[in-house]
């Protein structure tokens, strides 16, 4: 079952100095992308389009992030589905979550996407409170401390581990590194065509491993940071997300509220820190 | 009303060669990320995190996309709704939408993510038909042509009018191009902090302006081309999609099926043409 990639045949053009156009055909790799469907108590629930792979963890962490669950003790069954191929083989492209006695499913009614009444409207300040989801970790006291040399080493380590990139060079990656006496330590790696998904993942192996909250750790990805990204750190008990590149206004705002420490544009010489700064040495 | 970015203090860390930390504080321009609520006949239908600004376009855009809508006949009315900020101005963080009589609305029960029976469940080539949501439109029959010089052109006439980006280094950019005599024309482009979003505003934008189906086009994206994206263009009418960046393979196998012709890691002297490369001259 090695469906994280998939060969195809692709025609490549170039383009001489001479305005001549070179035709090559060849086989290439290209990153898988195929639904998960997630059934929560035997009923479904969602579906995502995710490369295959690490499905358990993205499961687990998709319901983190959704607010759902933030132990493995709220979970008592993830197994796979009964999907098959049209050939018979099974397919892999479900997954049943059975919640732990006690913990309520999330409403899925046609409202759940709405987050606010009627009668208020989604705005400005306002509308932070209407999105956010509620964690159960303060992460503002977190005592996360690194030195800005650490936080620039963390792209270009994880950049090494990305072997999906490396192959397809079309995947998003997420790291969780700990940051204790021995300086970065890469914890967990995810790729997945989906930037979410990577994230969920790395989530959900956190969730798994009996880490959430992950205190002490750097989440690093290499993208932007979205408002969803920075909820993501948050309801892991995360303190602190680095970003390749930039952050949106929503995502520094909720940083800033939950105590969150967001780095952007972090590219090895350089980086900016939106909130949080305290927690970056400079000395 | 401008908050399409905002500005916001940053801590700026430089390394030098000698390793000593250089700190400076400023402000900085963000792009802007606020929530969107879209009303579907007087009843909430989505909430999505957008970068303000083209709402219309982008509430119109994404009724194309989700299947719901394929003309402005089928649209009565787009209006903003009555959110407030707590400082009493409009939020302008609600869209209204009525459908035309005899326009069903989307089914909103909690089922509609789950695009399969329990019995087949999701696999393989059968899962493409099940995510697959009908076009109105045959593309494949697109008369479509163009040269591989006019393909390899377009990320660069893209760039050059990304002013968001070139004011926050941090949003996706989607732009529609028309392949007439007149070489590739940029009818309209849109920059947002999602690629989905970006890509939903050109095409809302092409449906009010009644250019779908959006014949002899190219939709040219900043980023990579998903499944998604690819089913954006195919409800659009839309014949070609190239990506700055890879495609995944659902996108290929979409592309392949829906007659779309699919270009990726498209990079100014060289392009890879994934599937119907009879559109793309190379005499």
């Amino acid at each position: 079952m090695v469906r994280a990639s998939r060969r195809r045949r692709v025609t490549r053009l170039r383009v001489g100095d001479d305005g001549a156009v070179e035709v090559n055909a060849r086989a290439d790799t290209i990153a898988g992308e195929e639904p998960l469907e997630l059934r929560l108590n035997g009923r479904p629930f969602t579906v995502t389009m995710r490369t295959p792979g690490d499905d358990f963890d993205l499961a687990a962490g998709f319901l983190v992030s959704e607010g759902v669950v933030s132990s493995m003790d709220h979970i008592a069954g993830l197994r796979y589905g009964p999907g098959v191929h049209a050939d018979g083989r099974a397919s892999y492209n479900i997954v049943e979550v059975t919640l732990a006695p006690g913990v309520a499913p999330p409403d899925t009614s046609a409202e759940r996407h709405v987050y606010t009444s009627s009668s208020c409207g989604i705005c400005g300040t306002a509308s932070i409170e209407a999105v956010t989801k509620t964690s159960a970790f303060d992460v503002a006291r977190d005592g996360l401390r690194m030195t800005a040399a650490q936080l620039l080493a963390l792209p270009e380590a994880l950049r090494a581990e990305q072997s999906l990139f490396s192959s397809t060079g079309g995947v998003h990656a997420a790291g969780l590194f700990a940051l204790d006496a021995d300086g970065p330590r890469l914890l967990c790696l995810r790729e997945d065509v989906g930037r979410h998904n990577a994230v969920d993942k790395v989530v959900g192996w956190a969730l798994r491993t009996n880490l959430v909250p992950a205190r002490n750790t750097v989440l690093q990805v290499s993208g932007r940071a979205s408002f969803e990204l920075v909820q993501k750190a948050h309801l892991a008990g995360i303190p602190a997300l680095a970003a390749v590149s930039a952050p949106s206004s929503l995502a520094v705002e909720l940083a800033d509220q939950a105590g969150i420490t967001l780095a952007g544009f972090s590219r090895g010489r350089s980086v900016n820190l939106y909130t949080r700064a305290d927690r970056v040495r400079t000395d």
